[in-house]
């Protein structure tokens, strides 16, 4: 399938590289947009970049899993915080907020019968917890999140449900929102309809025995109820069992729990610009991750890239436009560190706002929402792009959960979209590590990212405000 | 590398194959050997065979983990009379004997400084318990198992050892002995030089978060200390920190403990031969299994395989000698079903002695240790296996931990060698579970195994006894 696409994608390349060929005939097509020589000249410098695979490198190793609100996540800021300095940034500093901190306790299951093997699984962030002892329940058995939906109010009484929809992969991603909604919404909805806990089938595309993690949330008024995600390969037993006919008893013991409010924060960084009014050229990801793995994909990745792009425009040229660096906290579990930028620098003129979350695998695709008076910027981007085998997407470009409180306030956007067929493999899951790392594939993002950087803070022309996607 | 391993086993089995299609042109090669028609249609019709996925579905879905000595390999033990009864063998039982036995408690570790994190792994067969409150200590580096015998003796003392040394996955299985040395005596070697306790790196060739289990032995007189096996992706980033030059301390909490005295038992089941007189050819895999996954490739693969072939006398026409399927109880934890089989059974005529405990991707290679009077049952295996794309060893056979015994005893070996490409991406984690089966390459087993118990079983020579390997 990855041939395929990478075969497809070196066409798609082709034709649209024409326009970067024509640039240097002269006259051959007047309307033709031009890519300054010097960011070419970044774009493939940076097709042997290692400060990226550094930084992941180091931040799995030195300070590891790093969930949002935990002290484990504040080591990651003054991990930050020293990095970004000896990269050479300037106004290094950490803004920290407060929010609410869910952390994980035990987390174990079992079938008693009628063929008792233990299961592995994984708790929801804002789970509720089961007595400390356990909870020991039938299971109610939905192959879909849609039959979850049909199931009469009060029918899950005392029961466990089971939502065991397959994920597929796809490269863009998009069937996350398909299948994750059983997670996102799943327990909520089980609960109102009186179940005592819920599991499902971990939103993933793998086979392993590593389930994958994520937030769920309960509605106003919806007290949480026990919910975790088995792995891919105990959903897929589990249902095997079921398929038996007998009905199946399964044991739950988790014991998470809410405790309160803490400190997290962001880390940002700078390359300053030449001008001031032309708008910050905002990029980043996030630091925070889920606690099973040590957050290499998940965004280890992201923050990676972002910064390695940057820092090549510390050792060049001063660009036009400030680029500023962010490293998120709390993405994972609500999103707190996006608000809690949008909060401290919404009135600061942005000219565009990017963010790197969806793992190391190649750049295929890019996407912009760019007001019409700057179209020359998104055609001088594809031409920049294209040679790294990067295509024009049909939609808008405005992904990114931590930038998203930007875009709503109308900030242009520019999406790098990363290959995703095997990111669900190991999404939120302990297989999160260093080794799922390819450094060639990440090297082609840090190009991608230089390159766009290349092009959006230098651009001449004004960037203004959009209508959000 | 396994395209370019199927390419050179396809060129092999095209020359190989050339007495087989000289057998259909009588008079050109007169010393060609000669497969029956009707074994030639067996083998071909067990290349659709469903019995031994079945079998596989079933003890993973309805069993599960089934370490040895322990209430879950008595279910398996009944599980498998039943099986094996439905399938239509005859004499079916199971022979009980008692062993020691050994169970998993707590294991958890995290570095404690300078990089605090936690770690997967866990604790080896035979591993001594640390405190319940855990154990703390600073880390003793060991490259290799070569580096830690050169350590002096009580250089090691209060720390805890590690052997980071990396498994290299070959098709034949070898690189296990040559890596595994670390796993099967490191931590007797650890406790001579008065380590308080060891990790090693898991002995697989996956980069995933699965620890490895296994057994260790350690000597006479040597009291057991913890030991444990650290997942690929931990040992990896627990490299990455020793690299950084500073004293790394770790904390380890390993609770198992020795159970004493239980029974385990061997499940046998029999195709009745015509000739009494002519020897049993006896084939089997181990129905225990490790406790940390469903024992899918190790050894579900190996009890469906032989029973599925063996399965496809019992509906055809009846052989000459009696094939004996035995599932092994207890290989994993020290081999006492082997030798409870020998004891018991060392004194009937054993024609040949053949075991699958090494996964179900293809059959790539036999080997045969044969005496000289049966060597055109050699040639004839050859003639009937090279259709299948399996080429001859240049070795003699003789693999098989349960049929060993036997085997010492002058029991002639037939061994049909499953490619190892990724065996030891699996091995003994969590990750052993149905999804690992390849149902083709698990069909292909089946056919070899037809075709090599229809020339064995069939063959008109006598199979006196050999010189072992």
């Amino acid at each position: 399938m990855s041939r395929t696409t990478a075969l497809i994608a070196a066409l798609a390349a082709t034709a649209l590289s024409t326009p970067l060929i024509a640039q240097t005939r002269p006259g051959i097509t007047a309307a033709a947009p031009v890519v300054p020589a010097q960011i070419e000249k970044m774009r493939d410098a940076a097709l042997k970049d290692d400060v990226a695979y550094d930084i992941i490198e180091g931040i799995t190793t030195e300070v590891g899993p790093r969930l949002a609100g935990t002290e484990a996540e504040a080591r990651a800021r003054t991990w930050s915080l020293a990095k970004l300095k000896a990269l050479g940034f300037k106004n290094v500093r950490i803004e920290t907020y407060q929010m609410p901190v869910w952390v994980r306790g035990e987390e174990t299951a079992e079938v008693v019968s009628p063929f008792p093997q233990k299961m592995r699984l994984t708790a929801l962030g804002n789970s509720g917890a089961t007595p400390p002892e356990g909870l020991t329940a039938e299971i109610a058995y939905f192959p879909s999140f849609a039959d979850l939906q049909a199931a009469p109010d009060g029918s899950l009484k005392g029961k466990i449900a089971f939502v065991s929809n397959a994920m597929v992969a796809t490269q863009d991603g998009s069937s996350y929102g398909s299948y994750g909604v059983a997670r996102f919404v799943g327990p909520n909805v089980a609960a109102t309809k009186g179940a005592a806990a819920i599991v499902i089938r971990s939103i993933g595309s793998d086979h392993g025995r590593g389930p994958h993690a994520g937030l769920t949330t309960f509605a106003a008024g919806v007290t949480p109820i026990p919910a975790a995600a088995l792995s891919t390969a105990d959903a897929d037993n589990l249902s095997r069992m079921i398929a038996r006919g007998k009905p199946v008893t399964l044991k739950l013991v988790l014991t998470p729990q809410q405790t309160g409010t803490h400190e997290s924060g962001n880390v940002i960084a700078e390359v300053p610009g030449s001008d001031p009014k032309a708008g910050i050229v905002l990029v980043g990801g996030h630091l925070d991750s889920w606690d099973l793995g040590t957050g290499a994909i998940d965004d280890g990745a992201g923050i990676a890239i972002t910064a390695a792009a940057a820092k090549r425009f510390l050792d060049g040229p001063r660009p036009r436009r400030t680029i500023r660096v962010v490293w998120f906290g709390s993405e994972e579990v609500g999103g707190f560190g996006g608000r809690a930028y949008a909060e401290a620098h919404g009135s600061e003129k942005h000219a565009t706002a990017s963010e790197s979350d969806f793992g190391a695998d190649r750049v295929w695709r890019f996407e912009v929402n760019l007001p019409e008076s700057a179209k020359p910027v998104g055609d001088r981007l594809a031409a920049a792009l294209a040679p790294l085998g990067i295509v024009r997407g049909k939609g808008l470009g405005g992904d990114g959960s931590d930038v998203g409180p930007m875009m709503q306030k109308g900030v242009a956007a520019i999406d790098l979209n990363q290959s995703g067929q095997r990111y669900f493999d190991y999404h939120h899951t302990p297989e999160d590590t260093l080794d799922r790392i390819d450094p060639e594939q990440l090297r082609q993002n840090v190009a991608a990212w230089t390159a766009m950087l290349g092009i959006i803070a230098n651009a001449p022309e004004e960037i203004g405000s959009v209508t959000p996607r």
